[in-house]
């Protein structure tokens, strides 16, 4: 038994050996002619530059981290080092991903002109490489820690670190994209009336480098977290029930292992014949992924453990399925949804801003019963009836399982900004019509990836919260105390977990306002000084707009980034563990839903827009186009700032309460 | 001892018998002229006709459920017989509040014409017939219930009618008054170009009606139902720790005793020197009632109890107070919020959607706190660490503290549609423009004092639920059982009672879209079919737009009504007495956050839209002024439908998990 926990740092090694092939090949690729590359190059050097800056901040908070860590701590110094170990590997996989992301762009754009087929081929395999590094990194990281220090108590500080880099990859990246994008669209499109995608727009190079900065890096570092903190939450479970289950801290480890050669097998199934669906030929690789997972899964659950625990991997899978059903029903143009916010754009903005709203709202129904039932089915269908604590792990398996198609998740959504990118580049070096549109096709099929993994993203996060709830509970030892919902401390917690999703988004929301502002205020300014730019004859000073995002995105994650991590420490500190308890438990809830409002209500309004310029309701130009741009923009910073961050928020609080936990249970005033 | 609970019923009397001596002195003053007398009784007939139709379907309701009610339960006609008194009641409160009401309007109008302070007293006592009509039943049938049945336990179902009524006339009353409003501005306003209260909108009269329907009925049947559950949960709790304070169940009944002949002395400081701030002489007398309430409390306090219970109740009246002043900080055109979304419609709609959604989201932060600190305060300060009942008791003392003033706001309250409808008679009757000034003087109060008493609702509901979940936890006596947080059942429970708000208000929004859809519809054909409307030459037909939503708004209100029913009987029979409780906790938190942010947001788009008018940022017709109308239109269903819908929902779901409470520990599959 002992040697089978060596394959999991296998599989991870692997994974980065496939991520590195499969970057070689995109890498390969012809680049096109000279504008494109001038254009991928302002590109990829504003994207590396923020993340350098943004690192380099993180750096400094992570090093202060450690050293507090390195202090407070029994096992200081294995904490602290296996804590900046998480934050670096979650640093490298953004890293990595990104700088293929924004080689992969160009590529693309060159292959669009020879065909459909070979263009998503370079495109996917493109974010397969963030996809595999991602998960590669992550198990590699977990299981590599947990062979070396023999507890996994001590490798939570790996999700800590994770986390941290999470939370800031989210909320700044976050922040750039959508002031770059809103900024660029108040004065692009609305004042000065040119296109998306025009080089005259002095933001368009800062709108570009911020589809990778927030999608490729951001959701790359989430689920990347997500992966390694639900994986220790499962783990830390399983050490409370290996006296019955002698693999319970093993079993995760392997369901991860067999998910790395599912993700890997199914990427090779990504291929396009002559006139294919893109979207099918997607979804099959993610199909073929889920199918091979649940075909391992049995047969690692029947060697190692019992079989019912089998039906709660199951359970995590079909929630995996619903949650994707469910996220593309809420913001596909095809159902009743996205058409009724579409319909409503014709009587004005505000009926389309009231109907968007109010389907965010109704969007959290049906996630939430899928939530609910399957954590219920998880934990009884493991005999959590007679033994809590087995059934909190089938819960934690769930969430797992759920993990299983993380990397080709994390590939489909880092397609996304390589096709918007490849569009643009399409677009700014004025190559041929007949390229744009398979651009756009590519593009299209983009959107929607990108709010189907946010409904993951978002679903598996609130599951191993959960997990991690239970870890939270079992260390500060309150089973003999009651965490009764009418005892007024616990209460006390719950309102202020409730608060925080309210309050963070407020702040990231305000965040994007102030710095969309200093854009519009810099290509107002370049429009007046630099006169030649409508007329096409000057160049748009590009770099300051990526300056100045990149300075107002860093300047603004510090507020929210701080408040998650000194919120839990006050609570704690204060008012005490049971307070604490109920403060993880309204945020995961409260959260969850305001994240399902966000995503779902900014992607239903986004693709609102696209219907009516396919040419519903009036079509482009008309009143109800002129509402649905609106809608739209309100929707942005919800879907692509406030909403994933909220996704950092829950684990990162969780993180800081379960590594704080032993001094909190011995220093708190309560 | 036995003696003092007549002073309650009486108190009741008394109150009773001074609203209809302020009610006798409106209704002697001037009617004005013809054309005047026209319009009100327009608007007195609509709004009668509506709140007939109104009380025929929840009739048919009610009766349902008392005969239900009748054959479930022990003791089923003594309950069944106190559950239609209860809803009696509250209609009659909102009858006789809403017939002084449509006539002080006029009144109101005329006597503008004599002067300022002439008028403030005509709308203001019109007003405050509403307020001790309120107090007065709901003190006199609590009492004499319980003097009659001598166990508050077959009280509940007082409480219970009062909440039904509430349900139904704040969703009702909140989707006629905002689709009335909406339709009117959406075609008047924006497409026709024509004024506010122009009599050429065939949709005007329905938009005066609204006010009352919304406003006036609305309110008084929430504060009614709060002030009636509230009184009980405090009494209920009292008989639990009744063996060490023999007064425990008649110290609520004598505190709202004392407040009653507070609020009677106040309403008579209500007077305007010459060229006096009416703002002032308003909160003169909020002050002046919760002042004499202070003096008397800790009287009877120490009469009857311990002095440690008057610091309860005092923290009740300072929550009070700060709920106020938090709230006008947020929606008053003088601070930071609505100054920042003024600003921020400069660059345009988006952006004053973003900020206002972003402001309504932080206003959860202060009030949240208040909350927490008021409840810790009022539990410990009473004893609760030795004795948690006592603690629970102590929370309900500071709840019903809290609701000392409702009879001056309530008296505020119905102030705001009496002068808005004076302000539209004025204008319709083409009145000079002097006196149009007066009433507009009126009105902007009027506004304040709306957003100010929405936030005292939401505070005064939220800590009233928790002392009724109290009273729940105790009736299904799980005391001995534990409600853990990390209970999937629990979780469960609180997942679905999180997610009832965003339902909720997902219903009610988009049921106000749907009906304002329609009379923009009927008026877009009237603008049509009779062309002298326009040139005034031929009178529209108001009948049809009230009578259009009119029927909207009863069609829609039986959605979210019987989910409020039904899904606390549903989780109660299906998971359990456990997943009950955590589905009233999640209610009362997130129900009491999204109601912040409605209220909240609406309030402060509104006045951001007023500040524009002022002259700021461009004035009236700028750009800034197009989107801040926009924002207000948003608004408007959040703070007059939504919001307020919420408080309902919140207390009634309590009052049936308590009154089916037997039922569901005997009956529950779980």
């Amino acid at each position: 038994m002992e040697g089978l926990i060596l394959i999991a740092p296998l599989a991870g090694i692997i994974s980065l050996a496939f991520a590195a092939f499969f970057a070689n090949s995109v890498l390969r690729e012809n680049t096109g002619n000279k504008r494109m590359q001038e254009i991928a190059s302002a590109i990829q050097e504003g994207a590396i530059a923020y993340l350098n800056r943004q690192y380099r901040t993180i750096a400094v908070v992570s090093i202060i981290l450690a050293f507090l860590i390195l202090i407070l701590f029994d096992n200081g110094l294995k904490i602290a080092a296996v804590f900046l170990a998480g934050a670096i590997s979650s640093a490298a996989a953004g890293y990595i991903g990104m700088n293929v992301s924004v080689r992969a762009n160009i590529r693309t754009a060159h292959a669009a002109s020879t065909g459909l087929g070979k263009a998503l081929s370079v495109a996917f395999r493109g974010g397969a490489v963030t996809g595999l590094t991602v998960v590669g990194l992550a198990l590699l990281g977990t299981s590599g820690f947990y062979i070396l220090y023999g507890d996994v108590n001590l490798v939570i500080g790996f999700g800590f670190g994770a986390s941290l880099i999470s939370l800031f990859a989210r909320v700044g990246g976050g922040i750039f994209t959508k002031a770059a994008d809103v900024g660029a669209d108040l004065v692009g499109k609305i004042e000065a009336g040119i296109p998306e995608d025009d080089p005259r727009n002095p933001a368009v190079i800062a709108d570009n480098v911020g589809d990778n900065v927030g999608d490729c890096a951001g959701m790359g570092a989430d689920l990347f977290e997500t992966y390694v903190v639900t994986s220790l939450a499962a783990m830390l479970l399983g050490t409370l029930v290996i006296d019955t289950y002698k693999s319970a801290v093993l079993y995760p480890l392997m369901l991860g292992s067999a998910a790395i050669f599912a993700s890997i097998i199914s990427i090779f199934l990504v291929k396009l014949r002559k006139e294919g669906n893109i979207m099918r030929v997607l979804y099959k690789g993610v199909a073929g992924s889920a199918i091979i997972c649940l075909i391992a899964f049995y047969f690692i659950t029947y060697a190692l453990m019992e079989i019912r625990f089998y039906y709660a991997a199951l359970t995590g899978v079909i929630i995996m399925v619903l949650m994707a059903i469910i996220t593309e029903y809420y913001t596909s143009t095809k159902y009743r949804p996205v058409k009724n916010i579409a319909s409503s754009s014709e009587s004005g903005t505000a009926t389309n801003i009231i109907s968007g709203l109010s389907i965010g709202f109704e969007s959290t129904l049906l996630p939430t019963i899928v939530i609910i039932v399957g954590t219920l089915v998880s934990y009884f269908v493991v005999g959590g009836a007679a033994d809590p604590g087995i059934g909190l792990y089938g819960i934690a398996i769930a969430a797992v399982a759920m993990l299983s198609t993380t990397g080709m998740i994390v590939a489909l959504d880092s397609y996304g900004p390589i096709t918007d990118n490849a569009g643009g580049i399409v677009q700014m070096a004025k190559l041929p019509a007949e390229v744009r549109k398979i651009t756009d096709e590519l593009d299209a099929v983009g959107n929607t990836t990108k709010a189907v993994t946010k409904g993951y993203a978002i679903g598996s996060a609130a599951l191993g919260a959960l997990a991690l709830f239970a870890d939270y509970r079992s260390k500060v030892n309150l089973k003999e105390q009651t965490l009764n919902l009418d005892d007024p401390v616990v209460l006390a917690g719950l309102l202020l977990g409730a608060l925080l999703p309210f309050i963070f988004s407020s702040v990231t929301m305000s965040a994007v306002g102030k710095a969309a502002f200093e854009i519009v205020n810099e290509v107002r300014r370049q429009f007046r000084e630099i006169p030649g730019i409508m007329k096409g004859t000057a160049k748009p000073e590009y770099g300051r707009c990526v300056d100045i995002v990149t300075k107002a995105a860093l300047r603004e994650m510090a507020v929210p980034g701080f408040l998650a991590i000194i919120m839990p420490l006050l609570v704690g500190f204060i008012l005490g563990p049971k307070a604490l308890a109920g403060l993880l438990i309204g945020l995961i809830i409260v959260g969850f839903m305001i994240a399902l409002v966000m995503n779902n209500s900014g992607g239903a309004w986004d693709n609102a827009k696209k219907l009516i310029e396919d040419g519903e309701h009036g079509g482009k130009g008309s009143e109800a186009h002129k509402a649905a741009i609106i809608g739209d923009t309100v929707g942005d910073p919800f879907k692509d700032t406030a909403g994933p961050a909220l996704n950092a928020l829950i684990k990162v609080v969780n993180m800081v309460a379960i590594l704080f936990s032993s001094l909190i249970m011995s220093k708190s005033l309560f």
